[in-house]
């Protein structure tokens, strides 16, 4: 194992940070709001291009905007690190832009240890869904799992309505080679993506890394449970067709499945709408919705399901009719062993608490997983807090996470 | 018991009803829209004028606008009859209306069958608070359950702005004498109403008429339900502060304790508010509104308490907070013995279907009968719908509530 001065590379880290939350990187005063194709993006595509030159990367942006830089020539084996600069509207300056400066750090590390590591540095454009409503673009377009109707009609800009492919044009683009932004991949012997958690598991455990082994995938659903309005006052209990009853019953049954999967299988219930919604009216109808998650396929598709089945016969019990209609589903996303392995050994080698994990939240690692064999790191955010100005993380963290995925890295060589 | 030709009262009431759904009578084609100091509102008091004036009866408006019509002078001895006839701003033919209509019809029989009855029909200035947002207006302002700063200043019109005390004077009343209305009142020796039940109990029960005992209190509140707003993904079911769980618990504890409490007791959550609000974001808090309702005082006000208390404990189960805050409180409203039994007996005698009951819903009523020994009647509305175009009724059921209100006036002359 390489031990690097994990001071300096602290300090490094703190420094590309902070500049990257200067007024010139970020369209608000009050948070970092940072999206594909305006002048805040470009400056930080730019401060990226000019650090890697100076560490002899060679640098380009794929049709759309994704930034790739090596330090061999094309398509020649290389290891993969990076993550995404683009940054929630209201968003901090960690989920992301953290992720990207610490595989900087690397790249630097390698060439002032001398190395030798081909490497290839990618960020990738619009992750976080703020430009054009789309998460997971940049790497999305890359695993070819958009349309061309999609990016030159439906996908439109929060701002102006235009459209995804009439922006990349004006940002100087060429949306229509979309399909060869696959090749990005080209020569990559494998995938780390450094990021903050977004969750606080390593707060709370004490763990200073997390090596993550799965990304969970998801079920997104509605149930809407429909009873009658009736006067609250005025209609005796046994009269009653109260969907809000039922709808309770989901939500802690939601809970006791979750629970009951159990390996990290998660659920929630985030909205709640009641009609009419007064005080002295028995609603006619309530909606909530369902975000369901696991790295177990069957653990939290099999939640989705009994949820479903279970608020029919609740409602069926109490003489109403619920309906389930899911809004989108995605496989939840195994990483590759032997990468997980190196990290862990490397990680375990520091002598610092972490501990192996799987991730909650959605990634671009998701889009290059299953393509080349791929995991990621996590540092711990204060209270788990991100997309808010209040996002917190701590640069000593990503430095030793720089140390270890060099390591993993060296090993995996 | 006086029988009548309830054919020809319930022909009256058909034709009185829908004259007073035609265009002179509402500010909306799609509804009877209809509040004080309208146009529409002035032609519907008139049109009462016209019709009692024929009867011989002696009309006058009290000082903010509550019609007083009597068939014996000024403070002599007279049974009280009435309801209002302003209507909901969404509002049906029969909310009010109906019960006016049948008084008239009462006085029409009087005059008719020579029974000599003294009589005084009231129509309450603006129980609906569609005007000025403030339910049962006018028998609240008799009843000296307003001040005068309320009136001047707070009470103000939904479409304009302006204060009820100017609305009122540009109507030509004078508010400034307002303590006077209490006079309403003098002479008055009973007090009937006749109401649609607004509920669904007659209907499905196969009751034609309803003699209302009580009028049930409420407690009007909310419990906010204070977590932490956590990635749905991210997020292990162990490590969340869900509010919506507790929220779920305190609806179903709602209903528990509702059924418990029996005696007509009643629990609704009618609002639900989640923050965010977002499909993939644990809630931060979680508002339920709580409407709880009942003739038996320690009954409903203890499901209150009892909410309260459970609330705060299922909450600190969880490691979270609750806080119950109270919006309103009204005490319930016993009605007089005499008249309900004197009621009751009629309706006996009519052979037609009738039940004794209470009222969930808040009636004029509430403010006369601490002064006056009163009683009301409901007739069945289809599906219990009102305060909607959809509202439907019987006027044969009203007929019958004629006959069973005369003879039950006769029984306590």
């Amino acid at each position: 194992m390489v031990a690097i001065d994990r001071g300096v590379s602290t300090e490094r880290i703190a420094r590309d940070i902070e500049t990257l939350s200067g007024p010139d990187y970020t369209l608000s005063s009050e948070a970092i709001r940072r999206y594909a194709y305006t002048p805040v993006y470009r400056n930080t595509l730019d401060f990226f291009t000019r650090a890697l030159e100076e560490l002899g990367f060679e640098v380009h942006e794929d049709p759309v905007g994704t930034l790739v830089a090596r330090n061999v020539p094309p398509g020649e084996p290389a290891f993969g690190i990076g993550s995404h600069c683009d940054s929630n509207r209201n968003g901090g300056r960690y989920d992301g832009t953290m992720g990207v400066v610490t595989a900087l750090e690397v790249c630097r590390l390698n060439a002032e240890l001398g190395l030798g590591l081909p490497l290839q540095l990618v960020s990738w454009l619009e992750e976080e869904g703020s430009g054009f409503g789309q998460m997971l673009l940049g790497s999305r377009i890359m695993a070819q799992r958009v349309t061309e109707e999609e990016l030159r009609e439906s996908f439109r800009a929060i701002d102006d309505g235009r459209s995804f492919w009439e922006h990349a044009e004006a940002a100087g683009y060429e949306p229509a080679r979309w399909r060869e932004c696959i090749h990005v991949l080209d020569g990559l012997t494998g995938w780390i993506e450094m990021h903050i958690e977004q969750a606080r598991v390593l707060q709370d455990t004490g763990n200073r890394i997390g090596i993550v082994r799965a990304i969970a995938g998801y079920v997104h659903a509605d149930v809407v449970v429909r009873g009658r309005a009736d006067h609250a006052g005025a209609t005796p209990m046994d009269f009653r067709l109260d969907p809000g009853l039922v709808a309770a019953e989901c939500i802690l049954e939601l809970e006791r499945l979750a629970r009951a999967a159990g390996g990290g299988t998660v659920g929630t219930v985030g909205e709640i709408e009641v009609r009419p919604s007064l005080i002295n009216a028995i609603p006619e109808s309530v909606r909530i919705s369902l975000d369901v998650r696991g790295i177990d396929e069957d653990g939290f598709r099999g939640v989705a399901r009994d949820i479903a089945a279970f608020a029919q016969e609740a409602a069926a019990r109490r003489g109403m009719t619920a309906e389930y209609r899911e809004r989108q589903n995605l496989p939840a996303t195994p990483l590759d062993e032997r990468v997980v392995a190196a990290l862990t050994e490397a990680a375990g080698a520091t002598g610092e608490p972490f501990m192996v994990m799987h991730s909650g939240a959605a990634h671009d690692t998701m889009c290059v997983a299953p393509f080349v064999p791929s995991a990621m790191v996590f540092v711990p955010c204060r209270d788990g807090i991100s997309h808010s100005p209040l996002e917190d993380a701590d640069p000593a963290d990503a430095g030793l996470a720089a140390e270890i995925i060099l390591n993993a890295i060296r090993a995996l060589a």
